[in-house]
């Protein structure tokens, strides 16, 4: 707890000095002003979040968290709940959808097993990315009959998260992202999703990887019944993750909230990691200035919680495999923006007319 | 006229068995089906464009085309007109947009002189990117005076734009991409755009690079003008591109039919290029299966054109300045797609369950 709270406490608004001094880097390089749109904006909030300083993008990394969750039992997901221990090994070994798009965009994948209900220490195979294990416990507990965690252990899933996020800092890593893994999880994140942003269970519930119309109702009622057993207090974040929430949510916000602490900007994936996303936003709303929103997802609870962020998403391509697919090509777009503020020529230097003659 | 009528008739459908072949293969990656959304489409397309060869894209290339507007004369730019020849020296030394996204993209640019009114030959230096010197005109006629191009002159810049193509098709570039800089030339696109969308000219005019609300109308005045003046055939789109259009519209109509013609995938950049891609499709509808629409421009007429042609743009970034610039970042995405289909492993081969069990 001591950690969270220091954490918190060191999250500080990014200074509002460096905007107007990018601003004017910006209206000096060899196009009309404002002509790059938003790739100027991510230029100059990278730019803040530096403070100035600019540095190379080169060292990325995604973050990318897996956790099972009991309420599985529940029949909420297209897919038995084996499938989260085999995707990790699919990461392991680079194979999967995350390692293909980070190859892409340049950035490390950093596999983190924080809740999985899986021994893999007994696999003893070596393979082409490490596994970080951080297992606070073999999958959540099935919310409909109780809380999925403990208050005690959703503050240490995101004390996991925050821990990697200053130790990743401290390696040099210029620019996080986030990701996850853990079948079932579009229910949790629903389940949050709901209770943080006020609305009802159904607008913000989604079929996942692909559940049929009848499935979508049950995993609706599984959700409410979980909201009516556990009541999670919608002004305490800590309590929404602890009783309807999973490891890999907590593993997230930790490490936005790290990110935030360190003034590393943060790339957001999809639905599951803005849930994680709105968790940190909710214990410590400054850290909103240095999440990017990749992309905007299929799940319809997805663009609900960036609304209520006031966060537009970056990408929109109709993604819904989660794993840090989308932050991956959101970092390449965001790069472009810090390039074009580092590597373009200016009015002068190029000897082009750069009065407006309107 | 010959290179132009061999080329529409070599412009064949793309082959349908090739997308069932890449759909098959698409389903048995270690993902839900279609959860990685557009980034399928893309390598599907990809995938039966080249007919299963499924090419890396490591060789890419994007088309600059300058050119210069008589219809400057009428106060319709927010820059003088000597700003095209001044973008085009700051392409050849790599310091402008397009030259820091291309980069950043891995797509080598090619810029090329088909109508400005400069004479760059007398320039003796030595640049970074050569310069290809396919000047039909030194910039077009005001046309509000007359034509801005004879029908012989608007059929050069096509087949300018179709002979470059063809070149580097046979040097083995895998993926095209379309861009521009003309001072002026959000007006010639406009005028296309109404003529060929059966829009007013209030409806698809814009404020180019920044023009007051004054200057839009008084832009909007000079569209309606040329447009009754000239009266261009709207069932004839070399005839309303040699009245009302560009040159370096023109030459991107022929990048776009010879990207079609010798079965390579083009990426459209904006407003402008997307007149010249409407052009094409005008020309030949087919031409469409090879096209991509990199992004969604704040010109108002751009999603005009793209909503005519049934195509949705892969960004949206609020960009505005051209030159290639949303194509480079779009080539970055769609090449994306291209390694998740040729890097990811199957349900086999990753031993993950990929029964679908709801």
């Amino acid at each position: 707890m001591e950690l969270l709270k220091n954490t918190l406490k060191n999250i500080q608004d990014v200074n509002a000095e460096f905007y107007v001094i990018a601003q004017r880097h910006l209206d000096n390089l060899t196009k009309p002003p404002g002509s790059l749109g938003r790739l100027e904006e991510f230029a100059k909030r990278l730019v803040a979040i530096s403070e100035g300083k600019n540095p190379p993008l080169d060292k990325k990394v995604i973050f990318t968290f897996a956790g099972d969750h009991g309420v599985t039992e529940e029949g909420v997901s297209a897919y038995p709940k084996e499938v989260t221990p085999q995707m990790v090994l699919n990461f392991l070994r680079g194979g999967a959808g995350i390692n293909v798009l980070a190859r892409h965009a340049g950035a490390e994948v950093v596999v983190v097993d924080i809740g999985v209900d899986y021994d893999f220490s007994s696999t003893g195979a070596e393979h082409a990315i490490p596994l970080q294990i951080r297992k606070i416990m073999r999958g959540t507990r099935n919310m409909t009959k109780g809380p999925a965690m403990s208050g005690d252990e959703a503050v240490q899933c995101i004390e996991t998260g925050i821990e990697l996020a200053g130790k990743y800092a401290k390696k040099g890593y210029r620019l996080f992202g986030t990701g996850e893994m853990g079948i079932g999880n579009t229910t949790p994140a629903s389940a949050v999703a709901s209770v943080l942003t006020g609305r009802s269970v159904s607008e913000v519930t989604g079929k996942g990887t692909g559940i049929s119309e009848e499935s979508l109702e049950n995993k609706i009622q599984v959700i409410e019944a979980a909201l009516s057993l556990n009541r999670p207090d919608p002004n305490n974040a800590i309590d929404v993750l602890a009783k309807v929430g999973g490891t890999e949510i907590g593993g997230i916000a930790g490490i936005v909230l790290g990110a935030a602490a360190n003034k590393v900007p943060v790339v957001i994936d999809g639905f599951i990691s803005t849930a994680g996303a709105l968790i940190a936003y909710c214990l410590e709303p400054k850290s909103k200035d240095y999440m990017f929103a990749a992309h905007n997802s299929v799940e319809i609870g997805h663009s609900v919680m960036l609304k209520k962020m006031g966060m537009r998403p970056i990408l929109d391509l109709d993604l819904r495999l989660g794993e840090g697919t989308g932050t991956a090509l959101a970092m390449l777009i965001i790069e472009g923006g810090l390039k074009i503020y580092k590597e373009m020529a200016t009015f002068g230097e190029a000897g082009v007319s750069g009065g407006i003659v309107n």
